[in-house]
């Protein structure tokens, strides 16, 4: 198997030299992860990694539901059901499951992270199957053991020069804390994500908004409600922090006057909640996060569209994030009206959209970010992080918004072997689609240059204000 | 014209040779044909196929809706009106406004199986036209005479396997008993559509509900007529049926109690029924649907999201089915959730499923087929079942869902003819796209073959419990 | 920089050769261009155009929403506030403003757009910048003084066959009237587009509506109001029209009856109109406008989908036309279906339908346009009227439609310099689109040459009755 160096780039020859140009001058810049998923504690104790299946099957949500899909038991890949019931708790056998499917992956992008983490981490050659399971596994297992597979061993190894976890209001954020204090280099900071404290849906929102006004002092109406997210915010923004994150079903916002959204948060707080007033307070509070973000500068990210935990079944047996969140068609052009009417002329507010809808690009989200001076349109996200994904992106967005109504590329992980595959594949993806526009001249190679490296390094470090 | 040993493969030079590689090892393969609409007393008396007219034009709503969108009339291509007024009977006449109006089909499937079927059955090389109409009619028409065009000798020389037809739940199988009994060597098997019987919204819907209670002696309760399902189901299976269809406005499905199911069930036999009501009772009878497959093994096919017979005045002057069959937007997500909360999870049941709505791919079935262990995705279906089509299929879903939650090809066709054209297509655009993924080296070629051979074979056999 | 020759072609030689071919054969054919925005005053008059800044950055929605996307601030570009508030009124420093901006451009079709008229009108073989702006701002501003910049000699060098303006239903079409009497040979064309009588949602509509029936001497009465409208289409056609335009927020279309026709009309009349009866009255006059188009022969566009000046903000401050407005999903099928109901199998009519949600393409578009025979495609609108979306609009449409239910190019274009450019790119991106079916043997060369005419001439001409 072996990576191939042209992987991803055109197979047009002349098409492909030029492609590798541009990706032989980006392939080695550090890599700025905006936002993503890794453990701040992974940085702050710089334990080693467990064993491989604990590494790549058990927390990837792209593996194991495609094993799923495909019939194999959860409780046979280890994954910790809700009520204690045993589960599989043998790594190497978790492993051989993972193997003896490999060829499920044929395709898609897992199969094109891992193989890359293999050889590049671990000088594994071979294609994973079921006749050298063991062999991959005992060499996995040994190199993890050792000090130069340890998290900041791995910062270094991989070239962060930043990275963002993602963190929920309420979080002390100790880890961030703690690697700030041990004077390490390494550059890990919080992302503000109050998902917790703003939807009304959510079984534990009540309790969650006590917590957060207890721990702010701050008393228990809409005034002090918001006051309390901007300590909070100031909180995140002492530990680093450049953005806040918010992950909603839609991506409606809303514009009340004051003495509605007073009783609509006392509303919210008065169990049962009805879905219009949930769905209300959460398109509020978008409103007031952007107002907010023009107060402090923190970069506001709109991750909406995903129908979460689809498949109750698994949600009763094994928690939320089984692999069951099945995106839904997302409208913007009129759930963004009510935020954009107050703000979206403000060029100090940089407000990043994602999609899980496609069909979104060229008719809302391009149309809205080349005209918006607020708006940047976030990388493809979740099953769209992906070489055919990336080139739908821009192929549907380059011609109305340009590339610099775009942000780069994010990560998005809590794999955190993955990440460097993960800002490969996107380098590769990018400059074959540069290099496309080249070869048909539409676009000058110097121009691409100029684009490809905009997009590894300098959009990125602007919008997220690194 | 002659057909080029390469049509359809990529253009670019080594890509195109990875693709014929991976070309000639599948396209000798026997065809497996799981879903479709051929007659099944076309095997069971194997008579002569009748003058080229009512071969290839009459029945062909794909040929005569694009006649018709150019201003040509239905009555002047021989289609029979309801009212017996007069129609052009002159097969050679119709044949000749075909042949006049061939340059419409250019970029269209239709074309290419058309001139599959002409090379391939008959020998003609040439382009049609008008200068050569009469000709290529009278070439087509002394070669239907001979014993070789008959039903069954087709069969063998387009190596057919076995040949699913589609059947209504009343139906007699009358045609399929006669096969068997002949002793002919050929497997043509019914499917179970019940359409007719589980669909309140047809004006026949009480008279057929009431011929199947009869038929199976059942009382006319909830109860007698869900057993009314299963004896007709066993009756099928009797004759070879592995599979069940079902061609709704929606995919909606619902999981009422019982006693609102019962009530419901007496509401729908008492006329005026509501849209609503028509709308629920399917999408009940679509869990039901799921329910019984479970227990007796049949692999259950949804084929939502056509607006049947949009225009009112072809469907009085000429009956149903005359090319005006337009797709709307299919929700899946929301649509599948009550029947996917009970049955979703169990690997025992294979439900397939089609859309006409392109933008639901990536959106939603490739996320649903990629986790939930009943789900797979049928092909490309109607106006996508067509080069562009099936790439768009695989580049939209194979990042999510991978190629082995797909179940391979149906021709879906009544046109017997063009079946060795369409599966010849299908299997040349999958290798089209392997070859491309071999050829930016995201799988390797051995995995390709492997691939290739499944999407012919393994997993139509296996989806399809052949 | 320099235009290559073979700029928008496909990058694989044997490919490109093709498409070469193709491209040589039509890239000389004079230029139809039947829907457009330019002012037909600029043929009356025949006077010179202004400053570079005046005539490519200050009217061109797609120059200034990008850089207002980018926090340019309009009045910086001497775009005038409703107030008289003072802006920039110095062209040479909003010049050096767009090519300091020049990067954001990259992979648009603006880019290309504006550097085909560089090169082809001014001779200039650059890339603006901040360094050359000055220069190159000079170059043109000493051109446009010269007589063969003046509008009659443009369209001489451009070799326009004919050109359709977009017309107010009150125009006095004293512009085109003028043009004839001149004696010119030039055929400017009227287009009737009577959205200000017909859409009840607009502040002017009841003014508009009796200035209407006063120039027509019509009774306030719906049987006068639509005679008012045929008596304008009249004085349209006397012009030269041969087509009317209708830019709806939706495709809606209604059949009342006539009593409840007349309710709806004096209900309108009278404020507040309520969204559900302007919509209502929008639907039913598309329905109207097409049964006059079978009396008078008129060829009819639908343009729906944009939601207009969806910025407030800049609204109240510039006005309409600003560049923000966006697209919105867009139904088809159940919106015509009334107006379809009536007049859809009369091939007497021709009603072009054009979208800018792309998802209606495969879905609805080429499914209707490939049955009904009143249906046509026109090209790629607004936001799609690039490259990738004209090769989407392609491989979306003509598997299920053809080539020949489409209508060829429209420019709608107020940048008269940017007309050559405009027809120039979709002659090469079909021509790009029929040498890759060419290529893999999907079509023969002489059929694609046969195809490529039709698209840039005999369909265009046929369609739109010039």
């Amino acid at each position: 198997m072996a990576l191939h160096p042209d992987r991803l780039l055109p197979t047009e020859p002349a098409t492909r030299a030029i492609a590798r140009r541009l990706y032989d001058a980006v392939a080695g810049l550090p890599i700025l992860s905006p936002h993503g998923h890794t453990d701040p504690r992974w940085y702050a104790t710089d334990e080693a990694f467990p064993d491989p299946a604990t590494l790549f099957v058990k927390p990837d949500h792209y593996v194991f539901r495609m094993l799923h899909s495909q019939g194999v038991r959860l409780e046979d890949l280890g994954i910790p059901t809700r009520d204690g019931t045993r589960v599989e708790t043998d790594g190497r056998r978790i492993w051989r499951i993972f193997a003896r499917h490999w060829h499920l992956f044929r395709g898609t992008p897992t199969r094109l992270w891992f193989e890359h983490a293999l050889e590049q981490m671990f000088g594994i050659e071979e294609r994973l199957g079921e006749a050298n399971a063991d062999r991959i596994h005992d060499t996995i297992a040994e190199a993890l053991a050792k000090p130069e597979f340890r998290p900041r061993a791995l910062y270094d190894r991989f070239d962060i020069a930043a990275i963002a976890t993602t963190d929920a209001a309420l979080d002390d954020l100790a880890w961030h804390a703690e690697i700030r204090a041990s004077g390490w280099h390494g550059r890990v900071i919080p992302t503000y994500r109050p998902d917790a404290v703003v939807d009304p849906a959510r079984t534990d929102f009540r309790d969650n908004v006590e917590r957060l006004l207890a721990l702010c002092q701050a008393p228990a109406t809409w005034e002090g409600y918001l006051d309390a997210h901007r300590v909070r915010r100031a909180h995140f923004r002492a530990h680093g922090a450049t953005a806040t994150d918010h992950g909603h079903p839609t991506a409606r916002t809303a514009a009340l006057d004051t003495a509605s959204a007073r009783a609509l948060f006392e509303r919210v707080l008065r169990p049962p909640v009805s879905a219009a007033d949930a769905e209300l307070f959460r398109a509020q509070m978008l409103t007031e996060m952007a107002r907010m973000s023009l107060e402090d500068g923190l970069v506001m990210q709109i991750h909406p569209g995903s129908w979460r935990n689809h498949n109750p079944g698994l949600l009763d047996r094994f928690g939320p994030d089984m692999g069951a969140d099945i995106p839904t068609p997302t409208d913007y052009v009129q759930a963004l009206k009510p935020l954009l009417d107050i703000v979206g002329n403000d060029p100090h507010l940089t407000l990043i959209l994602f999609t899980l809808d496609e069909t979104a690009y060229g008719r809302e989200l391009a149309p809205l970010a080349g005209h918006y001076p607020c708006l940047r349109l976030g990388p493809p996200w979740w099953f769209f992080d992906s070489p055919e994904g990336i080139r739908r992106f821009r192929e549907l967005t380059t011609e109305t918004a340009g590339f610099y109504n775009t942000v780069g590329f994010n990560d998005d992980t809590r794999a955190y072997l993955s990440i460097p595959a993960r800002h490969d594949m996107a380098r590769r993806a990018d400059c074959a689609f540069l290099a496309r526009l080249v070869a048909d001249h539409r676009l000058d190679e110097d121009e691409a240059h100029e684009v490809a490296h905009a997009l590894t390094h300098g959009l990125v470090k602007d919008a997220y204000r690194l």
